[in-house]
């Protein structure tokens, strides 16, 4: 996705005074070596450094030094997470775009990884591209997997983070078929069994009834089903998935798993754990790609060696022994 | 940004099970004519619906009817603000990129208007590109102006708006230059008059010394000045704006204008304008750009004529007067 | 059921030391005429009143004399709602009792009042019997009655309140007859045609599924549904009822009403009501069984026309002039 | 009082849809062996059992099978506390009765032992029957016994509790007699010299200078004083405790107990206790009988040595190793 | 008390940086005119500027100017109260002496103003001098006149505010007497019949009993009762005080006053006037005396005719044309 | 300053009732020896017995008693302070005046103690006599210092403490200076070397900026800066502190302390020490001079040697091992 970084590289995206301040400079004839610190203003999971080092490496010239954390580092608020030693010239216009990356993708890296420690053990599922812009989308399901989530939903999410992204059976392909068997019965003819058949149950009936009539109807081909109970019908609950899982296990289906979804964050997650509800998998939406972004900050704070800040800042270098240099 | 398009229409950045159903309705020679109804999950202000169009327009057959909300408006929760009636397989790839689109953009635009709301006559500029992926931040910044705000801070959202992006001065030309008043007559000698002159005064000085220091130095020229006092300062307070204003007066530069920034929200834009300061302009970040999404929902809610829902919605189409037939 | 009186006529029921006060006044050979008002210690519905009449008039002399407000009459704190002036050995024994059911009634009838006041113009069920030890729970239907409910549950309080009870089908029917259709039937065969065909349908199958499955089995003979959906299943929600009730219209069974019931109390019938959920009937239970007695207090307030009181209470007769005299 | 089972045993106090159950039952010829279990909805002092074992032996036939927790066990929600099974239409019509004595009792016992921990060592006597109907007072002050406390004040209440009931002397008898001296001085003449004199301090004087003339009036014969002090003069405080007590110590009357009654709860005695209050005995009144009922529930979980449950609930038995099998 | 003046005109009272300020100004030949303004920190009742003027009387040179708002005005937070004009050496040394006056004395005088706002109609007699150091003592009596007050307690705060001073009997009369009937009488025999005969009723009876007695010994003498029920007997309450009214009206006392005192404060008294107890004076202690004081503060605003101000303030006078000139 | 008892000792600002109870007993021929118990209404520090007993010792005869803690003592609430055992007639006049001492020094020792508590090892300076009546002012600063604080700001409350006073220098030098550094070396030259030189650095510019212009200027002679940032600039932060430190740093002012004033009170002091803020001294104001008074209660416990108390006390004396015999 490298031809993504075009429109990055013109400045189209940035803040349009950082491209006056550079014409400025350049008028003046100034272009001296700064030492610019990017902290985030809260705790969380560090997300966008690999991109952000991405776009520095095409911008910075050899005699540039760049220190910073690993990708997935737990950060602390104010931690200085990068530093770049550079001609100011040479990266001053992407300050909004490095800022923006981090801010964006911490952001949602962090809801998930409070996802995945309510969890425990259970595998989450991040399922949210819906409530983000489809250009953003997939740096957000990368973020979640960054963040912890053990599969994600978009092709071009789960191609970012390296892995094949996750799906079950939409209600609609429920209402276009008319009855949950049959459209579980025609995604088992029709797509690679490498895809685990999880069969979606409460489109049309109780969802306890639907599990065991999918389950009778595709037996050992079947390895799940998922409640999403609409809010309308009061969502999914505990007692629920325990029920559900007992009317399975009665009629022999132990082996169906139970995925979980509809309104899920760490408290509902905690409330089906503390309840000892048996989930095998949660489906994770607006907990995630709904986060608000961390914010980052970028502050000047030498040049050409010289300690200095703005006025409520700390002039010269913060002390960060996490930080490691990057090989540009 | 036409070509911005390609991703989405080969729906890398769509839910995975899209791509399945529909493969599974061309095995199964399905393809009945649904009408899909959007409807939000929150009260606000529709944005991305301009983009849809365009999307929809790239992908339905000539047969296919839409209707909508004009951009902009106010839509209650739960309204229906768009209905697709088409043959399925033609747009079912692009439930997560429209709900996306709409989901992130109507969250931006209702904060824009929350701010904007509350700031009465005051205008509201979108600062906040730089907590947002730079993919997504063009429209962030677009959205803001759907909102309701007077300007915007990069070329990409400018353009999509169809406006002129605004900047002042960022506090890193004032630590290169070492002064602000020297920073301040660099901008004035180099940048186009059609620029204002708006001079950042809290880098290295108290705010109102500074702030007569480059009124005494711009005269004329100076627009404005701009107030962004860091939090580890106390933030720009409603007593500051005042003082500010009474010095620059006492002074004779009655012109000079004053922008406030930094941390600014609805509740903050109440204060000030409880209290009487006069403040000229307010420079907005993370209360629009970190405004978290809205959800949208699509439900299929007739079938070749039939109406149908899943459990938990009502069948059939819903009725809503405000909805205009689009051309394709 | 005046031979209930009788253990409460013998005095086994109260407080022993009014027996022991009745032996020490023959021992002493006093008997003064004293005024004893009796007023509760909250606003309320007065019930009970009648069943006291009734008491006194088995014990009390004819010179004796009592003033009281109605049944159901809306009572205030501190009112004076009884007073009874007669020789004090002739009813000292009872006031344990008539305290007891002036507490309890009241409680009721007043819990009922604030469903019933919720409710408008929507008739409210009295189903509490089942929270409530037997010997007292006519007197709760009862007193459900006076507080405003269209109907009860149990016979005898049915019969206490001068009409006919009412009954839909218990879950343990359609168990034993393994299906809520052939359930619904068996009592439309056996059922004397005087009652109201109302079929219960959350037992073994989506709500609204099963609710057309009766409707089409008894057609005009269902006179409506019941939902009762347990906590388990997120309780019966005013979104459940609005899709019943369509998709009964949309099936042509305009004619079945809805009645909701479990966990109803006036806060969740107001939220029916806000939200515009066309619920037909309430069917209420621990939110008028379970509640509290209102305190009723009796004071001696003249003894032989001398004004007295205990400290703290005002001494002599207290002026209310919708007390009306009672015949004995 | 085995003839109170009389408008049970006829179903005349139950939900009338049970008498429709066993009519339609009857009319199908349907008598199966079914599994009845019964659960509380939340945590509390189990009592009415004895009572409905009692019921129960009066209707099932020999092959029927009881299961149950011990009286006064401390049960949680949801446990199972009663199992019965025995053909259905033995046991139908009697649903409504054994809940209603299982709610109503284990309320009041469970309130009963949140006074009695409160207390400590110190005894809680149960004055409470004034707010119950008097037809269910009895089983109010057995149920306050099972939960703990030494004593009750109705008659036959203690009867059913195997006790002897407690009373001090009333308001009243202080008021006829004209003076708290004179009212103690005839108890003392009158009644037994196996009932405790508990003199009443409060009617007419100071409760600390009252107190002293008692003592001074009855020397060794007085047990103790009761203060009841009402609300409108600030009720019983602990330091008006602790001064009573030292003025009957600096008088030599240590023998002489004290007696708190009026608003006593569970948080009404910890502040005794905690202000370190020299108290005697706690008079509890509507802190227990006022109690909120316990919501128990009755579920089919076999028929016929299937597992069934209704939606919401798990099918077939439940274990529970603490239900004892009871002798029919 | 004029001579209490001196310690205050050594500058003994005054923070020691104020004579620094005068000596260095002195050895420095500096002694411009300024203008001081004075401004409270909160709404309130202005206090001590009659104080506050004396003492400017006795150091301002002929050519000083002095505006103030009048004693006893309500001003507002921030209004200037006080502005000097004269050369500042002649007043440096007193801006701690008149900021702790307008401090101490307008935060009793709007403590006492929010009591006689709540009374209304009834008279509030300040009792509090017991809990100021003697030293103040009599400036607390004065201000709570100010504030509106019908009466204070000491012979020093009297003077100061004109008027006579107003007290009861205390305790300790009653204990070394006796007996408060004989107290009474004694008070009666020895005090100049100008002062009213006010009984204390509750150190040894009941109080409605003791009333009782001091009216039947005094007759017409007595003019009124005072309650002061300790806080260990539960205070005094609305409900006392409507019996003790009832029963000295019962026994023809309907001369008799009820004076009620201990732990009054306005939220207190709202609770007596909501609940319509018959009260005729409230005495109230801390709720003036414990009062916080309003922080007051001095500002330079004008130095020989120029605006100044530290930042944080406007520089130059501010309009108040509230404020009246001082015949100095 | 004995010559201030005066007043005291003529009883003028003694509540009149106590002149009025003496003179009755003048006539009547009655002087008991009593014994009077003193004790307070909260937990704090007592300040004031020192001056309670010097007021004692000019009034009691030889036979007299009086057992007291110690000034400074942390106290309970209820705890008895002080007993005087002496012939009533002779006391009886200075109760309002002791009670008043101990209340209102108490308060401030109290709340001294509190900020003194929050700071650790930080010392804690008492800059608050602008908010106390000028007669009251010195005694403030006393109890300030036996309540923990190292430095007041009077002549007169130093001295009452044995100690010297502090002082920085005000917002007034500077402003009559016209500049801050113009100020500082105007203190530097004219005022002894005793007195360390702090420079108040908030008056005309930023704080940092003016602390490194008056170190440059005072170099070695420079003791500390102070901190007094106005609320209406956001008051001193803990950033702004550290900020400060560091710069001064950076510059080689090592030795420059840093004093903070400004709304300081134990809850700001937390935060400082919280986020780590190296302050040098803490100037405190309302925090301590307006705290409330602590309510003391003077109780006749004794009289000739029999045990007596009002209604609500315990009679006879009370038991503490704490308090000391005192030399009359």
């Amino acid at each position: 996705m490298a031809d993504q970084l075009d429109p990055i590289l013109s400045g189209q995206t940035s803040d349009v005074y950082f491209a006056r301040t550079k014409h400025i400079m350049e008028m003046e004839g100034l272009n001296p070596i700064v030492s610019m610190e990017v902290f985030p203003g809260a705790d969380g999971v560090l997300c966008g450094i690999t991109e952000t080092i991405t776009l520095l490496r095409r911008v910075l010239p050899h005699n540039a030094e760049v220190w910073a954390l690993e990708e997935g580092t737990l950060m602390q608020s104010k931690e200085v997470v990068l530093r770049i030693t550079a001609p100011y010239r040479s990266f001053v216009l992407y300050e909004t775009a490095y800022l923006g990356i981090l801010a964006h993708e911490s952001g949602w890296a962090t809801a998930a990884r409070a996802c995945v420690q309510a969890a425990g053990d259970i595998p989450v599922i991040s399922f949210g591209a819906r409530h983000v812009h489809p250009n953003a989308a997939p740096y957000m399901e990368y973020a979640a997997i960054v963040g912890g989530c053990a599969g994600c939903a978009t092709s071009a999410g789960a191609e970012l983070a390296g892995i094949v992204p996750s799906g079950t059976i939409p209600h609609a392909l429920c209402l276009v078929m008319g009855d949950t068997v049959k459209a579980t019965k025609a995604f088992n003819r029709h797509i690679s069994t490498d895809v685990r058949r999880i069969a979606l149950v409460d489109t049309f009936k109780d969802e306890a009834e639907e599990s065991l009539r999918v389950a009778h109807a595709l037996g050992d081909h079947l390895w799940g089903v998922r409640l999403d109970t609409p809010r309308e019908r009061g969502r999914v609950t505990p007692d629920l998935v325990r029920e559900v899982r007992v009317r399975l296990d009665q009629a022999g289906y132990e082996h169906v798993k139970i995925v979980v979804s509809g309104g899920i964050d760490p408290a509902r997650i905690g409330l089906f754990r503390e309840r000892g509800a048996p989930v095998d998998a949660f489906g994770v939406g607006s907990a995630i790609s709904g986060a608000p972004p961390i914010d980052f900050t970028a502050d000047i704070k030498e040049i050409e060696g010289r300690p200095v800040a703005k006025r409520g800042r700390i002039p010269g270098l913060t002390l960060n022994q996490r930080l490691e240099r990057i090989d540009l």
